[in-house]
């Protein structure tokens, strides 16, 4: 490993300190990034649009910044890669479908553009699924992304390609965004650290549905602490966002605890028994697990009901799916995937009083999660149902034995949760015998975003599994 | 007048005060509307619960409470009537439904409880329409409420009894909601303040539909100073409403100005020609619109695109109403008025697609919105587009000659301001050369309820419409 090797590692927090204290410049910091990219992406693919020239020019402009004295963000030099779902303008956007291939948007979508002004440096887009449908990341246009821990494995997804960026160090900056899983799921498989915020918590513009809670966007990286600085500048409200939350998003970015001491921990290994787990995963979290008692924490094994939450969860997006693939999944079949066509027809079969009865479950479950967290301050449960699988293979059909009926049974673990409404975090939560790495899940109470951010890192602190990074 | 009905028709700011400084007691205060309400509500029929004697004992204990030197709520003492769709631990509430004739809640919802904890005390109900549905205030259990302005003709809805209420002196404080004007409707007919605020500002629980923005809860008054008051109370996050906002209330009882210098104020006497608006009411208004030139304020006769709002108010409502009221009506339909089962029916043939379509309108329809308020800082317009009615009709079929086709469709200069999802305000507006009172609406962008306040009040400062109170 070089010099460059270990700069491309270190923590984002590290990295803006270095670059604003002027120990290196934003230049030198994003050819290093550039060089592992040209040496790693191959193998990798993560990175599916790259303009390096572009990135240059935005590194050399952030220098001339420092030594003009300007003000500058928070996230100031750093090099930042975007899904490929999220509209760059003037950098190609092809949700990973043939239909977008040649796709180039004219301005920046919210998300992207607060990162901008935090002074991060676009240096490309990150592979995703069709469409960012289902949990491994592979499309017709890019092929998979490989998980950095063992070639020929997936990376997760739908942020599969984030993941793997960071996990490689091909950047020390990512978002994504999850409707299922997809900010969970893929930093689970990777070893990183992925958050789905609160809905609301980052405003997402434009949206074509203004008060949907299903799908977020949010911070990754291979640290909380990283996660949590880059959530003090996605967060805050916009006013073009209805359902954005207006606390000050500046105290995300204030120190968190490497202590626990008289915190109330629930642990879901299998919640409650409404997900089969693959034993090896519960096998590596059930030590881990204890780790927070001496942090403090008192630890009880407990899940809220769950019930409702499949019921939430398949009719939410499956209208979702209608309402955005319904038309060219009808008029156009052979240019979207199968996945799709299913649940946009499953959609188109909803009637108005489903929704309604989606919604009302939709609120109860909700209405118990506050309550569970009257008693709790933050629930565990294992991030994925599943270790990392073949590239090859769409989505696991079976865990232990048991029959996975389609692209969405295996993701339950991460798609309930979604369904309640309530933050939730994957940290790096150890790792198999045999080197895979697996990923606990820190759920709190809606709006606690800060409260998981909390747990996880002072969980990271005592375990430091995050640090074991990937051979390069 | 004696002194009592001089008492009785003082601003609840100014009650407040008395009873906190002990000039007169809770109970003298709550004697003198108690006398008030035997007197006047046979006539007026705003009051359909009354509970003298809990009303009597809880005056007392509030007495007591201040001889103790407790601390005390800003509405310590005041009486106050709830909407009788609002549910009151141990009092009956009817909904103004058969169905419901006996029904007594096991306890206060959070509307209710939040006055309670203020130090307001419960005098009684307040009469709707069934299940609140339309804006004008009769139903089979207490037949209608009277306008205190003019016997014999419409008090409005469905807080018709709130708004009679206040007018009478029967109450200085009341509460309603607003799905399609509720709130602004009555205050017009009544010559009263009704706000109806951001969904979430006051936030609403139980619900069924937890994430639903289409009918809120708010505060009536017959000064905007008490709207403000009451709503700084009624205001403020709760853990188990999911839309709630986190913003500070105590922010709305702060003083409100008197002076308007360099507002932006948009007047839309027709709403760009989409609503037909009495000839009467438009001669009223536009006198008093120029109002507020005198108050520094820069007028323009403009309006925002409201395209859509129609489809999504009434896709909205049928499938709220579908929800609600669809399993009763087929059951027993000889229960439940004809325009909720005609409302009911039109949810039943709701498909997933038509909400989607709803939901990306309501969607445009708030950023274009969004974009109007970056030009003007509030939106005047009629509040109701008839003057009150004769009490036996059920809805007007007609306006300035022009067919009204269905109970919703002469309230569409309210039921286009929900659908935008922007707070509005009514305020006395002026009256008709008969004596009939006439509301001015005054609508901001999301979240700015202060702002309406703000202009509601220095409006208010400056006409004095609203002290000319009915004939007792």
């Amino acid at each position: 490993m070089t010099l460059d090797d270990d700069l491309c590692t270190r923590p984002a927090t590290e990295l803006a300190a270095m670059v604003r204290g002027r120990e290196i410049s934003a230049r030198e910091l994003l050819d290093a990034h550039l060089e592992r990219i040209d040496r790693l992406n191959p193998t990798v693919n993560a990175v599916v649009t790259l303009d390096a020239d572009g990135a240059r020019a935005a590194a050399d402009a952030a220098d001339a910044a420092l030594a003009a004295g300007e003000d500058v963000g928070p996230l100031h030099g750093l090099p930042v890669a975007h899904k490929d779902t999220h509209a760059t303008g003037g950098m190609r956007t092809t949700w990973g479908s043939p239909l977008h291939a040649e796709t180039v948007p004219l301005r920046d979508e919210l998300v992207v553009a607060r990162l901008a002004a935090a002074g991060a440096i676009r240096v490309g887009k990150t592979n995703v699924p069709e469409f960012a449908a289902g949990s491994h990341t592979f499309n017709p246009l890019f092929g998979a992304t490989h998980n950095p821990y063992r070639h020929g494995l997936s990376a997760g997804g739908s942020s599969g390609g984030a993941a793997a960026a960071l996990a490689a160090g091909l950047v020390p900056l990512a978002e994504g965004s999850d409707m299922g899983g997809s900010l969970r799921n893929p930093a689970a498989f990777c070893n990183v650290v992925g958050l789905r915020p609160t809905p609301g918590r980052v405003p997402t513009w434009p949206a074509a549905m203004g008060w949907s809670q299903l799908s977020v966007q949010g911070p990754m990286g291979r640290t909380v602490a990283d996660v949590a600085l880059q959530l003090s500048v996605l967060a805050g409200p916009d006013p073009r966002v209805p359902i954005s939350l207006s606390d000050d998003p500046a105290r995300f970015a204030a120190p968190l605890p490497e202590r626990l001491d008289g915190l109330r921990v629930a642990w879901a290994p299998d919640l409650g028994g409404q997900v089969t787990v693959d034993p090896a995963i519960t096998a590596v979290l059930a030590p881990s697990v204890a780790v927070f008692e001496s942090l403090g924490a008192a630890v009880e094994e407990d899940c809220p009901d769950l019930s409702g939450a499949d019921e939430v969860f398949g009719t939410l997006r499956a209208w979702l799916f209608e309402s955005s693939f319904g038309e060219i999944s009808r008029r156009s079949p052979e240019k979207v995937k199968e996945s799709i066509r299913w649940n946009a027809e499953m959609g188109a079969k909803l009637t108005g009083p489903d929704l309604a009865r989606a919604e009302q479950l939709h609120t109860t479950l909700y209405e118990r999660m506050v309550a569970f967290f009257e008693r709790y301050d933050v629930l565990l449960a294992p991030t994925t149902q599943v270790l990392p699988f073949p590239v090859e293979i769409e989505y696991p059909t079976e865990i232990a034995g048991v029959h996975q009926d389609n692209y969405l049974e295996w993701m339950r673990s991460c798609t309930v949760i979604s369904a309640t409404g309530c933050p939730a975090l994957s940290v790096p939560g150890g790792f198999t015998d045999d080197g895979l790495p697996v990923g606990l899940q820190v759920i709190g109470a809606p709006r606690a975003d800060r409260r998981v951010l909390e747990v996880g890192h002072a969980f990271e602190q005592a375990t430091r599994f995050g640090e074991r990074r990937p051979p390069v």
